[in-house]
Formats: structure tokens, C-alpha cells, sequence
């Protein structure tokens, strides 16, 4: 495939420096239908990334797109602030049935805008505000978002330095398998707990994501999940989970913290929760913790109501049984097997792959190599992004509707791109 | 109008304590057309609130509405982190040329995220990176959203409880008519940047609105607004106008800030920019503080596309000639010449009004009432909200594409509502 | 007077750049007594600086030294921390019947540590501990120390640069007279107090100095100071008044907050409370304020029971009637009268003079003046000292045992300094 | 000894509840010399506390005696600011020629005002403004003072709570042994370091004590502090020790960290540096470093004459040769043997020892047996207090000229309430 290169100008003349995704692909995309997404030239791309996560269904899944429509049709209400309007009950009893009820889950449900960063920080002022501290533990390598209060607790000393104040108020404690198991799970954490000299100012809350994908797809064990629920709850710590990158499915479960069987205090949602990409996000905390005052956080877009109908589509559509769930374990069954001879053979053992249900890394030894790898993927026509603090990780992240072929059509053009990568060594 | 008690149930049992305007407006909205929106029991009730300023072209606008349903149908791309999108082009072509091109503005155009609050964060990020310092002055009764950095420039104090730490960083400075003109305006502020024993930290930013509006519609003189400027100019400070809910056409103008004749070096867009009450915003700046590393801020849902495509639609279909400012000042006039005998008759002399172009305050000698004319106008089959920080002022926001009959009927159901609720005069 | 340059070596190379005093008098001091000090040279120069209000007795005070060469003699106890020693007993005793009985005031002594600062860093953590709140107020060209805590609630930017961390939690009022009576007082910050949208986080408590030294020989008016502290009543604040500079009878009478009949919750005492400069300072708030934890503040010299010996003595040598403050008022009296023809004829109208009981200023119109009169005074054989933000006043705090005869000497070499100093106007 | 309980009351009625060790001593404190110190009704105490390690000459030492005697007699500065003066020039030359150069040490000395506290506020200033960058970390159980930057770098959450405001820019790191040396130093710090995504705000410093005195006798290896000292020089962060306690002969050499044969960038130095207890401070650092503007941090009574005579004569008395070191050395090892079957024996094992030179703690199984030793050796005669986070350490502070057989006695003592407080075993 020969890439023409686009008429980029009124990007270039216009749009600020900080856009990034357009720099590695370098294509005006144009149209979308599942897993494939096509340019201006009529290149079309095996999309694995979806959108970091918020196209868990596929670009357009033709069953969202007829509710949105008919929707739109109909002149349902398409901006409603936190009025109560039929598409919201529509969706807070779909996500009632289908989601909270089956998995006796008792949580209340917050709508604090419709962006993850929205979720992040009305969940950290709602656990200051119940355990009235200031101090949240979050974990190294942690990704939250980009307004000042989640920023604080995301590890990225670069998206850090953006913040033009010094972030405090947040302490970082290492993530699972930081010291490669040498040392104890939470000793650290722990001690300064219980240290009444240590020094640690006393948390409100412990913000986690069960697997880190920005971190560099870094998979938290069910244990060291449990163990760490155990010890917020021994701490008078509220537990966050950050679920808005893992959750609705993407791990194989609704949510990804379910395998591990624990019950988070506060539960973040976004991305994929709309199901056609469209922005949304919830806060959900146990009904005990509903302190708010009527109005005490709000937002001018908390009430998008067309992603309401898509999301409750999305819901009684792919989760009504767990049908979804075992799918989305196969297919990853089925991308573990290829990693295993990308990475020992295609990259001559250079790499390492880690994940679970359809969220992959590949962790390459020779750290720019992983940049490379994507760029020559773009070429062969798959988008694939890295991710974890030196861009060292390949992340794959195909939609959850994916088929078996796609998976395979992709996961073979990625083993020729990392093989396509491979440095001649010296003296050859 | 009878209004017959709806089944508000799931929203009770399952939605957070914070919702709030759903308290004042006890029904379930379910479509919406122009200035009308339409419950499920079938009233229809005319719209003053027009989304808190996000429906300036009303609800579910025609022309917006086809140029959305056909991309949808076209399977365009809707969600496109900041990819470049024939949709997004297409957008920042049309703000050039309708917008940006004939106001002579140089502005770079930032997409940071889909809500205002997004817009805030990302503009006070980037003057404190260009000016290496910490402090922003805000002014009095300002408000500019819910994530942490927007909250500590807010100035309710609600609102700001709810932070849970203590907001720092910035500092307030008295806005236009907040000592009734008997003090010379800029005197403190101005002497505290002279003055180099103060205390003030010297701040990298200013932010206003021209009109507050969450504040209770405190309308800045043009000539404030350029003293204002000047005093940035002079003393090294940028000035950020945070036009989300007056920008957009809502004072007659695109940019509220058109009248004073200045040009800010940053500027906040959100509400109604995308025109169909879909979630998007802007961060404009002038192209030498265009100093973000790529990715340096990011978002998951700043490439909004379907908003880009009603947003480019709005822009060519209202802003391609000078008369949709024009009919946004007659239609004010119309709306002044009411309020006159609303507060000087019906409120029997108990109220001042002042606003501009479409957006106008009553604000209520006795403050409660405020809300008590909103709760009768509803019951009325109008809707309307307070704002103030003691929710004294009645808040008239009708979308700009109100007709002079829909404008009349509204502003007589206000004058009976603000009859209907005279207190009758003790011992009569 | 001839000057010869001293041997300063050991000075210039190892003490470090922050020295400050040394470098505006460049001489090795030796001896002192009385208003008097001599340098290796035998040059003996008039003292109006008073160490920085320090020495309001004089230099080696000859009752205090035979106090306290008989407790050392004896081998009394130096360091006690804050064991109860006989020293302490006899201060505080001391202290109650000269000093609180009398003046009716009921409160509780804290020994904070010797210095100011230790004493402004106790007092504002009570305020927070009592109120629960992190916001404190200052004023304008305030002074209260170089700690963290006292540094945020002082207004000097250069001092303030030198924190290297953002100073929060404290926000600026105007100080009286602040825009030459064109203002009512306390407009500003009543308003900001009232309105619940004004943005400033409720204050714990206010800070204030009766006279600010460091910020130029700010008089406050008695009148302001009660207004402020009926402030402060209304709105549930702790007043603050520091009286490390001003009290010790600087201004006649003991605490210099006297003359406006108000009573503070909280006062720091330092500088001249040992009366002989041996660092010594007293934190005194309301007993129903003391709801500090044993030990929840300490310091290790905060029982420095030298100081102890020399403060009793003091007390009851200067305190037991009401002659020090009478002679006080008198001298100031002397003072008034020189500065008089000194700022209209000598500074033919340059300069204007302000100041009570034996604390004066003289701000000079052409601000470099200030310091070149204090260059010029310290050849003539008088040590001065300029304050204010640009060193644009002439500072007068001799001690408060001057006698006439040195008082006038001191004022006629001022006045010399003064016609020295004047500018050749330009063209004759 | 029979103890009459001693008349207190102007303590009670008047001294602020904050007071705490005359609450673990209840007599009223008179006199004292070399290791005694004496009440009013006529008791002798030793004195294994020596005023928290301010009385390492003992108190009022008579050759220390004779030249402060001498000096007051003569009229010599008492109150210098930072003025040269005669007695500053001698210390400052004793310092350099007793102390620096012959370690060849290359510091510039800074007098940042008489305290402790006051010497690490202006460490932690100076270490900000040369890296600018705010955060310093500290170690658990640390303790560096009450003023507010001191205390941000403090471990004790007590203390903390006092503050009033959220203690940020600091974090803690584990000092050594905090893991029973399970964990390889520096693991969890250096990792954080390196990882450009583990949140960790890059510090500007860290300050560390060679052993903890408050924290409860943490005795840091000499292989420890040199590992830190390279951490610090590889990650460009300044290394500032804090030789307050265990400075000025302690441990043995003069500044504690020479047995590591490190050589901080910043050192603090107080109590014992003026020999005589009367306050006095020093902040040490390269020269490369003194970038201080004049006069940017001050202080009243940093020029504390009096002090500087004590503090040359301490210096030329005791540090001219090395005989006070083999002394402190010999002293320890006395203890040291002593401690063994106090432990072992007269504790029954329910108690570990560590230390060096003349700091020594017995860290108590059973955490409340400390304070009752502490009480019943005071029922003896003999002053001990303790340290740790919950006190359940011993601190044995004797003054560095105490000889064998007053060591001895105190030692029996000791051994005495160790066992006079043994519990009886339940059932027997």
C-alpha cells in the first residue's frame, strides 16, 4: 500500500501543537464500520486500538447506530442537563437490570460529566469529602486524567509537568509486580500506615486501575487486588477503582475488577460506556457514601442524552447474558497464542507480552523499537499505539466485536512489522 | 396546566443525591423542538434556559439535525481522539473563515476536551507554563467549573466546599459594579501588582467572563473590559475571557468580547459551539503561546466528530453574515422593553433587571422570590432558573432562534408568575 | 569622623552572601552600652536602630546585666526547655502582676521558641486548630518572619521568592490608609466576607501589626483597629495582633494595641520581652483558645532562662508604674518636633514623617534618598535603618532609655544627614 | 528520695497547656552543673537528658562560664543582628580553624536565626531556590522542627496534626533498617527516581539524620548514608544532613556523618553549638551553593553574641586536638556494655539497645514500660527521656563530659527501674 501524503494544512496552520494521535498516522480518516477505519484516499486500516478503549463494539455498530437514530428522528432530547428524561431512565434501568442487579452491586450512580477525567475527580472530592482528608494514594505508572485533581494522582512526569502548579496531595505506592515480586506485596504501604512516625499523611482514599493501560499494559494479580481491598478497608481507606479504560468488558467481565471478587467503594466508568464513542462517564459509589448536596458538583454535559441510548442499547444488546464475556476470553486465548511466537520468534525474544480478555502488551527490550513497530504497522495498514512511561509497549486493544479472522488478519501484520523491525546487528 | 406527579422512581432509587435540576422541574422530558420541550405526559412547556446556554440555535435544530443524521447514516467517523477527520477539518475551515478570519482574531484553535470545565483547565495550564508562574486573579461571583483547577478561580462558596483540599492558588479581585461604582475601578488590584510589599503572588493569568452568568448575570462595561486589558498588558499578566456560556452568539456578537474591541490571549468556547447540545469545546490562544509539547494535554473524547459536523453547520448556516447578531439585538430590545414593566409594575419596584443581547438577570430585592417565580413559571409551562449566589436572580437564556411570538408569550407567563407570587402585605 | 575600612576577611569568606547588615555599616562592633555602640576602631556611634526594636532598654542594660551575670554567677539553670524552673516561675508571676493583671487581660502564655517567627508560626497554628480552617488574612506591606508559615502571611515579594515553593493559604487586605482615606475601611474585605460567591476561603483568623516596621512605619489609626476587630467578632475570625516590633512599650504603652482598646485572641511578643536581646519570645491567645496537646508544639530553646532572669527584671524595673510610658510619649514628642523642620526645611518638602510614642519614619519623595541619609548618617556617627518596600523610609527606633540630650544629638546629625543628601537640582 | 510535690501553680493558671516535659518532671527546676541539676527543695538529679543533646558540655561548664561572664562583664555586643562584630569573627575563625579545615570542609557558615528550625527553613529555602523544584524527601521518623517547612519534612503524626493546613512537597522514603534489612536500600527510592512515570515530583533535596533522636535512636550506617550521598549526586538532588542532635561531638567526631566519610552538599547545626545551651544556629553549605541574595532570609536574633563567645570557647577548649572524641568513643563503648545486661538480664530480653557515642536508646517490647523507666528513674534521681512514635524508646543523652562514675551510677540507676518495672507475670 502506497500512503500519499494528505493535505494536512489546516491542521498544521491551525490546530494547536499539542494534538498527537495525527503525528503517527498520518492520514485524514474519513469513515468507519467496525473494526476498520478509512482515509480521504480510500486506505482502509484494521483498526486495534479503538479508540483507546471507547469503541469496545466497533466504529458504528450498526445496532447502536439505528437507536441513535431513530433517536435523533424522533427529536428526543438530545441535551438535558440532570433533568430526568425518558433516554436517562431508559439507560439507568438498563444499567440497573443488567449490569448492578446480576452482580449484586449496590451502587448509586452519578452522571459528573461525560469525560473520564469528570468521573476521576468527582470520585476523589466525594471520598475527601466523606473521610474529610485531604491525601489519596495512587500508584506508580497510574493514568487519571488531565484536569488538575486527577492529574495529581497520574504517574507521567511529562503529562505532570503540564500542570504549571506542583501536584500534591497524592502519594505514589508501587503497583503490583513493581519490584518483580522480590518484595512483599504493600509492605511498604502498610508500614507507613501503621507508623504513626512515618510521616505518610493519612489517606481519604487508594485510586487503582486493575490493569494499567497507559502505564504500559501493567496487569494487577487478583490477590494483590483483594489484598489491597482488604487493606482499605483494615485503613478506613476508600477504594477507587478506575475502571474507565478496563471496564465494560474489556477484560472479559463487565467490569475488570469482578475476577478478583472484591467490591470497590467507588467505581469510575467512561470511555465504552456510551458504546459508540460518544462521551459520557459515571461515578458509582456505594449508596452510604451519597453525601452530595443537590448541585454540589455539576456539569453542563452530564445529561448527553443520545449516548444514554446507546449505552442502554449497548447494554441490553451485548450483556444481557454472558455471551460477551466468554467471546471476548476466547479471543484472547487466541491473541496469547500468536504473542507467544511474536515474541519469541518473530522478535527474537526481545520482547515480553503481557494481558487479559482483549487487552494486550507487547514490552520490547530495545525500547524505541515499539515506536517503530507501530509506525510500520501504519504502513501495512493495522493502528496500533504504544503505551508505558518510555512509549516501550506496544498496546493492542481491537474492539471486543472483532472476528476471528480480523484478530488474525491483524496479529499477523503485526508479527511482520515486528519482524520487519528487527535491527540488523552491527557487523553484518 | 394540570401537572400530574411523574414516575420519578429510578432516578430516586438509583441516581446520586447531587442531581439537582431535576428537583425543581418534577417531569420527564422525553422530545424537544425549537424553544419547546415536550414531557412524557404530553406538556409542553416553553424553554428560557435553552441547556444553560448550549441550545443558542434551540433544541434539535433542522438544519443541524440533517447534517448529523447524514453522517451518522454515512458511517463518519465519530470518535476520533485527535486524529485528523475530514469532519474536523471541515470545522476548523469553517472557524476560519466564518469566525476567526473576519474578526481579524490569530487565534490557534486547541481541542482539550469536550466540556468547558476541560476548556478552563487547559488554558490555565498552559498561562502558567508560558508565564512560569502559579497564581490567577478570577473575579468575584466567577464561575468556571467543577474539576479542580477551574473550581479554585469559582468563586461560590458551595461549590467550592465540595473540593475537599483547600483551594489555592488563586485570588479574587472585585468585578465590574461590585462596589456600585463608588470606588475607581482596578484601585486594589492594580495597587497590589504596584506594590511590591502586597503579598499578591504576581499571576500568570487573569480570567473573566464578560457577563457572569452562573454569578447572577453581572454584566462588565466594555471600557471595564478594556481597562482590563490594559492592566494585563502592562503588567505581564495574560488575559484568559472564559466566553463557554457568552460566547457564541448569545450577546449579540459570536464573541462576547466583540463589543470592548479586545482581543484576548486565550479564550474559552464550549456550550454552544457544537450547536445541537452535544458535548465540545475549544481552547483558543494566540499562536505565540502555542508552546504544548505534543500530547503535553489529551483527552478521549476531544475529537468529538458528530459535534464537528452540527458545529460547522451552525457556523455556516448563522454566522456567514451579520444577521444573526442583529436579530439577537432586536429580540433584546424586545426583552428590555418587557422587563421594564415586569420590575417596575409587576414586581411593584421589588426588582432590577440588566443583561444584553439575549441573556438578562432580575434580580429580587426579596431573594427567595426569585425562586418562587421560577416554580410558578413552571407550573405555568415555562422554564426558567435562578442564578446568584443566593439564587436571587431570575436567568432569562431563550435560544437565539426564538421567535418575537415565542419571546412575547414567554416574557408575559414571567410577568404573571412575578405577579403570582407578591407577598400579600402584612395586615392587609 | 574618619572611617577606616575594617579587616572584614574572615566575614567576606565565610560567612555566607545572605549577610545584609554588615554591609550598610562596615564595621566590627565590639562594645555597647546605652544608645551607644563602638567598633574595634574605638569609633562610637549613637544607636536609633535599637536592634530592630530588640534593645528598647538599651544596649547591656546595667540592672538587667547585674540580673543576669548574679543567675549565671550562681549557675542558675540556662537550658530548661519546658521544665518548670525558678527562673520561669519568677517571669511568669512577674508577668501576670506587672504586665496582664493590671490590663485586665486573661491570657494563657506559650513559650513558643525564642524567636518571632517561632512565635507567629504557634499562633497561626492555633488559629487553624481552633477554627478548622487553612486560610489566613494579612495585610499590605506585613512583616512576620522567614519561616514558611509566617513568610506566606508577609507581603514583601522579594522575601516571599526566596520560600521556593508557592506561598498559599494567606490573602492581602488593605492596610489602613492604604489608598489615602479614599476608600472606607474594610469595604473590601466585609464584602468578600459576606458574599457567599466572593471566592475567598473563610479566613481563620486575621494577622495584623499595629504599625508595620518592615513595611514603612505604617500607623494604623486606632479606629481601624477596632473596626477590624469588630470584623473579625462578626465573622467568627481570630484576630492576631503581632506586637514583636511594636509592643515592650515602642509606643508608649506596654502592647502597642492599648491605645485602641481592643483586646486580640491571640498576641506574639518578642524582640524586647528579654531586655536584653537574648532571643526570648511569648505566643498569648485566650485561655479558652488553649486547646493545644502537650508537646503538639515544641522547640528546643524555647526555655532559654537567661532571658527568663533579664525579662523579669525588665518588667519590674520599667513596668510597675506607668513612668515608661509617659516618658515614652514625651520623648516622642521631642521626636515630632524635629521631624517637623527636618522633612519641610532640611528635605525642603521632600519627604513626609509619621510614627507614635519612639517609633518614626521618614519617607522621602526621591526614594533612593533613604538610603544615602542612612549612608551619610552612619559616617556622622548615627546608625539608622531604611523600611518599606523600596527602602524608602528612614527608620527611627532608638531606645526607648535614650535620654533628651541623645535623642537631640541623634535628630541633629539626622537633620545634617538629611541637608547632605540633597540633589544638586539639575542646571545650576 | 522522697519528692514533695512541688508548688506549680502559676504553671497551671498561666502557662499554656502545651508544656510538656515539667509534666513527666513535676519539680521546680533551680540550679545545675556539669551532669546535676537541682530543684528548689534541694534534690539533685543526673542528667542523662542534657537539655534533648543542647548540654553536651554539661551544664553551665565553667570555662564556657568564664568567658560569657567575662564578656557580659565588659559590655561586649549581646544583640548583633547580623552586624560584624568582634565575638562573631572569633567564632567564626575557631570554626574554621578547629572544625572546617582541618576536615577540610569547604562550607560557608549562615546565621539563619537561633534555632533549629530556623537553620532547616532556610536549608530547604536554599535547596529550592538553587534547584528550583519544591519537593524534598524525607525519611520515616524523622524530625526536623515545628515551624511549618521544618515540619513538612517531619514523620510524627502527632506534630503534624498540628499544623492546621496539609503538610505537602515532602515525601517520605524508608530510613535504614525500616524493613529489618529484608528490603535492598534504596530500592523503592531509587525506582521512583527512574521510572519518568512514577508520579514522584522530582525532589530538590533530602534531608536525613544520621540517627534519629526523636524518631526513636534510628542509627543509620555509615554503608547507608554513603549510598544515599551517591543516590543523591546521580539523581542531581542535594543532600542536606541534619546534625542538630547528633552534632557537635555526640556520636563521637564533630559532625556526625564523618564516620561515613560523606560530605553533605547543606548541613544544619544547633544545639550544643553554642556549648552553653543558649540558643544558637548554623546552616553549613558548599559555596558553590550560597546564592542568597543579602538580606533575602533574616532573623531578629541571628546574632545571639553571647552565644558565639560560648560557642569559640567550646570550640578551642574541647576540639583543638582529638581527645574529646576517644573520650565520647570510650564513654560509649562503658554504656554500651552496660546496656547489654540491662537488656538481657535485668529487662528479661524485653528490650534491644542501640546507639554510638553518647546516644543510646532501649527500645521496649512492651511500648508503656519506656515511660514508666522514665518515671521511676526520676523517683531515683535520674532524668531519661523517651523517644519514638509511641515512646517506647529510652533516650540516653548524658553530656559528653560526664565521667565513668557518674555514667556508672546513672547506668545502675537505670538498671534499677528497668527492673522496679517488670510486670508480674499474670497467674503468679
Amino acid at each position: 500500500m502506497t500512503i500519499t501524503p494528505p493535505a494536512l494544512s489546516v491542521f498544521e496552520t491551525t490546530e494547536s501543537e499539542v494534538r498527537s494521535y495525527c503525528r503517527g498516522w498520518p492520514a485524514v480518516f474519513d469513515r468507519a464500520q467496525g473494526s476498520h477505519i478509512t482515509d480521504e484516499d480510500g486506505h482502509t486500516y484494521l483498526d486495534f486500538f479503538a479508540g483507546a478503549g471507547s469503541l469496545n463494539y466497533g466504529h458504528n455498530n450498526p445496532v447502536l447506530k439505528r437507536a441513535l437514530i431513530d433517536y435523533i428522528e424522533r427529536d428526543g432530547i438530545t441535551h438535558g442537563l440532570d433533568m430526568a428524561t425518558s433516554a436517562k431512565r431508559a439507560f439507568l434501568e438498563s444499567f440497573q437490570n443488567v449490569i448492578l442487579r446480576p452482580r449484586d452491586l449496590p451502587y448509586k450512580v452519578m452522571f459528573p460529566g461525560p469525560t473520564g477525567t469528570n468521573a476521576v475527580e468527582s470520585a476523589l472530592k466525594l471520598a475527601r469529602k466523606v473521610k474529610n482528608r485531604e491525601s489519596v494514594v495512587s500508584f506508580t505508572n497510574a493514568f487519571h486524567g488531565m484536569s488538575l485533581g486527577s492529574l495529581a494522582v497520574t504517574g507521567n512526569a511529562f503529562k505532570r509537568a503540564g500542570a504549571g502548579i506542583p501536584l500534591v496531595h497524592g502519594t505514589p505506592m508501587p503497583f503490583d509486580h513493581y519490584f518483580d515480586d522480590k518484595v512483599p506485596d504493600f509492605l511498604w504501604f502498610e508500614r507507613l500506615l501503621e507508623d504513626r512516625g512515618s510521616g505518610l499523611n493519612k489517606p481519604a482514599a487508594v485510586i487503582v486501575e486493575t490493569i494499567q493501560g497507559e502505564g504500559g499494559i501493567n496487569v494487577a494479580r487478583p490477590e494483590w487486588l483483594r489484598a489491597l481491598s482488604d487493606l482499605c478497608h483494615r485503613h478506613d481507606m476508600l477504594l477507587i477503582v478506575d475502571d474507565i479504560q478496563m471496564g465494560c468488558g474489556r477484560t472479559g467481565p463487565f467490569f475488570s475488577f469482578e475476577e478478583a471478587g472484591i467490591v470497590p467503594d467507588i467505581v469510575t466508568v467512561s470511555k465504552s460506556i456510551s458504546g459508540y464513542g460518544l462521551p459520557m462517564s459515571l461515578c458509582l459509589f456505594r449508596p452510604e457514601l451519597d453525601v452530595w448536596e443537590p448541585g454540589e458538583h455539576n456539569g453542563t454535559f452530564r445529561g448527553n442524552n443520545p449516548a444514554f441510548v446507546t449505552a442502554a442499547a449497548a447494554l441490553n444488546t451485548y450483556w444481557a447474558d454472558g455471551q460477551m464475556e466468554k467471546q471476548t476470553l476466547a479471543r484472547g486465548e487466541q491473541v496469547e497464542q500468536a504473542l507467544v511466537g511474536i515474541c519469541s520468534e518473530s522478535a527474537g525474544g526481545g520482547a515480553e507480552f503481557r494481558g487479559r480478555g482483549l487487552v494486550w502488551g507487547i514490552e520490547f527490550h530495545d525500547k524505541p523499537r515499539a515506536t517503530a513497530v507501530c509506525r510500520r504497522a501504519f504502513e501495512l495498514g493495522l493502528l496500533l499505539e504504544t503505551s508505558g512511561p518510555e512509549s516501550e509497549v506496544v498496546k493492542l486493544l481491537p474492539a471486543l466485536t472483532v472476528t476471528p479472522e480480523e484478530l488474525d488478519e491483524g496479529l499477523r501484520t503485526l508479527d511482520r512489522a515486528v519482524r520487519d523491525t528487527a535491527r540488523v546487528p552491527a557487523g553484518v
